[in-house]
């Protein structure tokens, strides 16, 4: 099962594309405290960075997603995950746009991750892997900007983890970024989602595979507690009117209980799916460290700042885009940020768009989305 | 850790107390079409029956819930679970009132469970335990009740999984029931109450402790499954307000991000005490079982009706209470039943109480449901 995946020879082929080895010369230091060096990012691109190179926008994904935001995903198969969003003619127009989107550090698709070899023994990260933060990532992604030769981009663009990259930037190299753009997140992980990051942390550790990170060694594969992880994460990102439209009570391929421990009903047999195959494409032990990396993130208690200082005489416009039913980064979050950033007397644009796909509604087609981002872009 | 807990000699010794064995010359038929005959129900009363038989109120307790409402439980010598309501004076007037309280069939305090020893073949019956539903405990529970030559209660009473009980005896046996009152509840279990519940399952079941449902016969215990059971299952127990009231981001006896993996924060440090408490009080079979009962439950799909067909005619007054921030069973479950109810031309009361626990409402001290309970008893 596991041979086409992100462990096996298909992974180390399409690896050959668009990797790039970043701080070669100068270390890069971790909020940990350690220091890394000569780490590979991977990176797709997507339309032309023009000659004064000021048309680049950088996308930057969510928890699970990767670098593939408008190709082909070479271990799915499927579409790029905002393909509807980023292609020519469309909102993130790419006759026009210069788009980078790389995979964060922690990940498992190509970037520096816990199935890295640490230079230092010689073996694999597992969980030795250093903590990393969300502005960990936003330094590695600079680094990569720098490499572009790109001294101010013209936007930065995320939902969910991508949006605390994307105010990351803003509050960290505001001299550096014209605008973002920041979907279904917030400034900060909520208690509520450092729960169920707990629950998902907890459900990986707890398969007796995870072998103390050390799996891949011990040729081992937590996939039973990687499948728990996202089948508990990925409720919370429907929203339960979703849930009730999309499968309600309805009884999977039969018409009468089963009586036994079958699956009954459809939304069991949906979660398996969810979970067996999230298992194929995912390190459990990048779910560690980007979980806990998410949970980490709070701007105001990282800086020990109120936000109206953070963002004082920020020169960035804002686009603050949340949807009405999304529970896990329910609106109340980015409007405490809009009320914020308002005080402070900035540029902000601040739309809750109503849904009905819960905290994934930025990832479906979501026709005031588009509009909104396209407008935004345009009058940029 | 196990020996005194629900699997060991103290639970032995307490187990010589209320325990009586029903369905002696008759089977009981279960709804998956098996029977059994000759099996414990486990229970606590207080209070005194009167002459006429006229004072008994039933308790019916939630998912993990036991027999000791009122009275200090012995696994885990914590005061009952409704301690403050049930007692001389208060709300469930045990002066006035004759309460009992049992076990639910496919518990593990007592009553016939997944721990018990099949008659066919000498076992424990594990994983073979038959599939069990709400209405086969509450048919459980009328023979306990008529055991005590009691023809009608005066009331039943129960939140959660109590309420599903407590509405399933109003639908099927009303000549039995004066009144009911559902807490914290609903007339089925909606597909986000199923979808946390499978969660819960397959946490369990991916445990390789869990031995296919034979850990008992086997010597081992699943208990890192069950703890992550458990903690994606408080989580919906709380609502996202009294999480960030009580944790919010506060860390866990410590001034700065460990940048480990360890505890960082309250919040983490709470559900792991949620889980690994639970874990000496709870069979994990139990748990497959019960959640699995929970998931079937739904009145009207049960009986191919309506509620208002369901109810025409009963002479039964309902009190239905709903708690403002309960997320898994919200207020709008008991509004549609409490509308269906007076379509029917019943006697319905319908409350529902500002909240700041959430689901757990029920279970916490709130003045406003004690008055109401007490308010509807009186004028019964």
């Amino acid at each position: 099962m596991l041979i086409d995946s992100i462990f096996g020879p298909k992974f180390k082929k399409y690896q050959i594309g668009n990797i790039v080895k970043l701080a070669k010369d100068n270390d890069l230091f971790l909020d940990c405290g350690k220091k890394i060096s000569n780490f590979n990012i991977a990176y797709q691109t997507y339309g032309k960075l023009n000659k004064d190179k000021s048309n680049a926008i950088l996308i930057c994904h969510a928890f699970t997603g990767d670098q593939y935001v408008a190709s082909d995903n070479p271990i799915t198969g499927k579409k790029g995950w905002w393909h509807e969003l980023v292609a020519e003619g469309k909102s993130i127009d790419t006759s026009k746009y210069f788009v980078i989107c790389s995979n964060v550090i922690g990940g498992c698709m190509g970037s520096f991750g816990p199935k890295d070899i640490n230079p230092e023994d010689g073996k694999i990260y597992g969980a030795n892997f250093p903590i990393i933060t969300i502005a960990d990532m936003v330094k590695a992604q600079k680094l990569l900007i720098e490499h572009f030769g790109i001294e101010k981009l013209f936007s930065v663009i995320g939902g969910s983890m991508g949006g605390f990259q994307a105010l990351e930037w803003a509050a960290s190299f505001p001299e550096m970024v014209r605008s973002i753009i920041a979907l279904a997140t917030s400034f900060r992980h909520n208690v509520e989602n450092i729960a169920f990051n707990e629950i998902g942390r907890k459900a990986i550790m707890a398969d007796s595979n995870w072998q103390a990170g050390g799996y891949l060694e011990k040729k081992t594969f937590p996939e039973k507690g990687l499948a728990v992880a996202r089948m508990a994460a990925h409720i919370t990102y429907m929203s339960k009117e979703s849930l009730q439209r999309k499968f309600g009570r309805n009884l999977q391929e039969k018409r009468e209980l089963s009586y036994q421990f079958d699956i009954d009903f459809q939304i069991e047999s949906y979660l398996d799916h969810q979970g067996s195959s999230f298992i194929s494409r995912y390190d459990p032990n990048s779910y560690l460290f980007i979980s806990k990396a998410m949970d980490y993130f709070d701007l105001e208690e990282d800086r020990g700042q109120d936000l109206t200082e953070i963002f004082a005489n920020s020169k960035i416009k804002f686009c603050l885009i949340s949807f009405s039913d999304d529970w896990l980064f329910p609106p109340s979050e980015l409007q405490i940020l809009s009320q914020k950033l308002n005080i402070a007397g900035l540029n902000v644009s601040y739309v809750n768009i109503a849904s009905c796909h819960g905290h994934d509604s930025f990832l479906v087609e979501n026709e005031a989305m588009e509009r909104t981002i396209k407008g935004f872009l345009e009058n940029n």
